[in-house]
């Protein structure tokens, strides 16, 4: 079956004859689904397949595989802060200190920022807010958890971001202070993983997504003081096209 | 400078403004950054900047670093072949029993098929034969293993694959034999990786690669054996952009 869904994925755009059961036939020196090497650039791809956010549907996820490393590791969460800011699309706060352990493989926090409302749902919910925490590691490999927040109790790291707002910080005051992440996630480590693409331009898909269903609170005043810089920052939600959607209960 | 690089990859197709040193000014309610949230079908997104093969340029790797798992290690490579056959565009073994650990990951290998020439390219050397061993983690993770081919002693398992080529197979006698893949690799477990795409259509970008330098040997008749399916069904040289390649000394 395994195999089935890859050759599949490999046939797409492609004739299927040659994975199809067909009789028995001497072997023809042009095969209909020959691809022809002297005009690549006639060649078809696939593009925005495997975009970013989806709708977590959570009946439809399977556990993941216990024969390799699934935990999500933060290290390190406390760290100094280069810059917050308003950047025009969303509130961000850039960091490097950050490491995460991700899987069993190393990855250095880039930077936060939030959108409103949730870019993911949760079997169609979408909560007031969802932070995404942007790692890379070594190889270019883009890991974003994704956060979500809901109203309740104050949140002290939250509040020194929006303190950081205002009045509008000046860049010549870099790493004057550090901000612990750990008070942004929540306790419970599981998550959802699928890979997906950035929600915003380029579009690219080249990350591995870890969407924690546990929220976080903040106070109403927070998520309002969010929501006063962007009121709707969020993507559509993307078709699935049959990409697996992995739960690891943490 | 890590922080940096990312903040240009997501900044690409988009004005760099927000990322540039600019003087402080009052917030505006309009940033000539700003995503329009109500028209995402006119986002744009990039596409075929990570596209394979590439030539390895052997002096701009990176050693991979030490703080995570860097071995590839297969098991269980002896196993039941499910079929062996020219498919129209390379010559491809199924099968399904093959697992591999991959920096730290479970994989099932899926198929592997040769390309001739080699299509990635050792500081700008070509092999005359490429195999690729395709893996597929849970979810849907793709690990491509490259394996150079060169002229040499002969190569018994090679020789069990030419053999189920002629006479044509009939389809209905799947999982007559075993292969063990082991006589394909090199002993030398090193590797350059980065991630790239499919070198097929639809030429996703999806995929780990994993290309061997140390090059397995085949006697000059059974390259030629292969040649004669496929004289050229290699993809041209990709442009790198800036992608990161790691090397693993194994």
């Amino acid at each position: 079956m395994r195999k089935h869904a890859l050759a599949t994925f490999v046939a797409l755009n492609m004739a299927f004859g040659a994975y199809a059961a067909e009789p028995a036939k001497p072997a023809a020196p042009a095969h209909h689904d020959a691809l022809d090497y002297e005009h690549q650039e006639q060649w078809q791809a696939a593009h925005d397949k495997s975009q970013s956010p989806i709708d977590i549907v959570t009946a439809s996820a399977v556990d993941a595989a216990d024969n390799e490393p699934r935990a999500l590791q933060f290290e390190h969460t406390r760290g100094a802060v280069d810059s917050v800011e308003d950047n025009g699309h969303a509130v961000q706060v850039d960091t490097h200190a950050t490491q995460a352990t991700i899987r069993g493989r190393h990855f250095t926090l880039a930077q936060f920022h939030f959108h409103a409302a949730s870019e993911h749902t949760l079997d169609g919910k979408h909560f007031p807010l969802e932070g995404h925490f942007v790692f890379k590691a070594q190889d270019g490999r883009l890991a974003v958890v994704g956060v979500m927040y809901d109203v309740g109790a104050v949140n002290p790291v939250a509040q020194e971001v929006l303190n950081d707002l205002k009045p509008k910080k000046k860049k010549a005051k870099p790493a004057q202070h550090e901000i612990d992440i750990e008070g942004l996630l929540p306790k419970s480590r599981g998550y959802y993983h699928y890979l997906g693409s950035l929600t915003t331009p380029p579009l690219t898909e080249n990350v591995e997504w870890y969407v924690m269903p546990a929220p976080v609170t903040m106070s109403k005043k927070q998520i309002d003081a969010f929501l006063s810089h962007y009121r709707r920052n969020n993507r559509n939600i993307q078709p699935l096209n049959g990409r697996p959607l992995i739960r690891y209960e943490g």
